[in-house]
């Protein structure tokens, strides 16, 4: 047993009350965020521990979540392969990855000497969160999702770049995963290494695909990257969160990839998801826009989620992102609910 | 039993092959459609029932499709209301719909005279496809695709206007709800009347909600508009295609909302999705992107779709509309791969 109920939620075992962290936890909804940004770039953030370590703890001081996750953004090792990148503020890249030559062009970093910024404000995060006895979550983009904006060159409505690479250029396409997979798992493991204590795999574009193209394209990646993730310097397993966004169509796949805990759409009943993807956890599922509704409509939802998720093996999330314009009370008043009510119906 | 293959598979009876029709066939990608497109803007092409009839037929010529659907845009009954509408290409409000004040404004359509163009086309298009023996569906946007565009004003990515309405004053959103499920039913029952022979519902967004929403804010909607589209001219019961994008999460809901026939998305299994339906038809499902792929591999997806289909009670169809980018060529492939295939696993 951990001393954390998200390790031990994350693991199937019995925790006091279901734990609740939120994606994109700290970023503009918050004033105290906004603070940091007025000050530097989105870029210049990312590549600064000590800013970086401040804005991860900012949800956690103000609203009490049960586990902080590392401030970056999923495109910095992409940047570290030598992929040129902007954010204006959606993020573009300079020259789309389109052929074989784009991708022998690109190298598999080396976290430590290319992006050293990001072990280094895991160390520091670790040494900040102790006293709070909150456990940090590290996590990368999935190499599909990386790739995704890669190939289109940046956001995608239709994915068509691609998906016809991948249907078209097959060689060029896996060339291009390979690279990636090993990135990643390189990266996840530098992160592993510094003191994360889980990992979330996030491929969020994951759900543009039918579940064949899943199957062939993507699942062989992911399934890599989840085996390639080491132990803890404790020799601890570190838990892993494989979140594909809108994949509530194959959930059996998603799982099948790999992962401890699958995370789970708003779109989907999650006692419905949670019979796909065998005995594995669950993370979800509460609609991020929901946060725009009245307080006790967001505790209705809460109690409807935790109900339909039951007691064991759930780790309260939204289905995607905290949106810019979330009012901070009530991100506030989800936590309180989901820590009310997710203790009141456990069996004690 | 019908004469045509397409209504015969929408009642899940037998058919001597798979019928295929594509949504948005046409469009775009047609240098036809570009060349009436450059004489007349979008709106003006939509309330002219010369060139609407002129545009559905051109994929029936030149494809071999199994279905012809009416030309128009979802809209045409929402600017009948009283909204005004442009399009840039996408379509925009002048004045989104965000208070009852709104919602009162606007009235319920008599399309006999306020979209007169629309009945026209229709009965124009049934003398022109009685030569070649294609029936025509009619269609409208389901309430909720609908209100989403008047209160988001457009199109929009995280919906947030509208499912702010819906919970924070369902009165409004309710109100705005009842009078397009009227208008709806006029509109639709004005096509039947005319001649149109089976008809489509468009919840494009219906998708964008967890399946608590759909079954309080959307399903009692779709059901009333479904349960209020009269039997045709000659008696017949009209066939009903229940098509909600990206509703792989909820489809046992969409199916108990109404319909002959549930559209499914690509990103479900066609044969997973038909578990979920119970004994209604399905529609679907390539992914429209694939239409970008080399031939032979079209021919291996549609050979895929069909086999997970099954024989009866199958439209082959896309998981969405046609995008611009589509070479025709390969529209035509996919028509006779699914003529070709779709006949010989079937037993005769």
């Amino acid at each position: 047993m951990s001393d954390y109920r998200f390790i031990n939620a994350c693991f199937s075992k019995p925790v006091d009350r279901t734990p609740v962290w939120l994606m994109r936890q700290a970023g503009r909804y918050m004033e105290e965020y906004r603070a940091v940004r007025a000050k530097v770039d989105f870029l210049t953030l990312c590549k600064s521990p000590e800013l970086c370590t401040e804005v991860t703890l900012q949800p956690i001081d103000k609203f009490g979540i049960d586990a902080a996750i590392l401030f970056s953004d999923i495109l910095i090792p992409v940047e570290a392969m030598g992929a040129k990148l902007d954010f204006n503020p959606a993020p573009v890249f300079e020259k789309p990855i389109r052929t074989q030559a784009d991708v022998d062009a690109l190298r598999v970093i080396d976290p430590e000497a290319d992006v050293p910024f990001v072990p280094e404000t895991v160390k520091m995060l670790r040494r900040e969160l102790e006293s709070c006895n909150v456990p940090l979550i590290g996590f990368a983009g999935a190499p599909f999702t990386l790739a995704s904006y890669m190939v289109e060159g940046g956001g995608s409505r239709s994915f068509q770049n691609l998906k016809t690479m991948m249907w078209s250029a097959p060689k060029v396409y896996r060339s291009l995963m390979e690279k990636l997979t090993e990135t990643v798992i390189k990266y996840l493991n530098a992160q592993v290494d510094a003191g994360a204590q889980a990992i979330q795999i996030f491929d969020t574009w994951g759900g543009v695909l039918s579940p064949a193209d899943y199957l062939n394209f993507v699942m062989p990646y992911t399934r890599l990257v989840i085996q390639g993730i080491k132990t803890s310097p404790e020799g601890d397993k570190v838990p892993v969160i494989n979140f594909v966004g809108n994949s509530q169509g194959f959930l059996p796949l998603v799982a099948q990839a790999g992962g401890d805990v699958i995370g789970i759409d708003w779109r989907i009943d999650i006692a419905a998801a949670r019979n796909q993807v065998g005995r594995k956890a669950v993370q979800g599922n509460m609609d991020p826009i929901f946060l725009l509704a009245p307080i006790p409509e967001i505790e209705k939802r809460v109690k409807e989620i935790l109900a339909a998720a039951g007691d064991t093996g759930h780790v309260f999330n939204l289905g995607h992102g905290i949106i810019p314009e979330t009012p901070p009370e009530h991100v506030k008043a989800l936590v309180d609910f989901v820590h009310e009510h997710g203790e009141s119906h456990r069996v004690k």
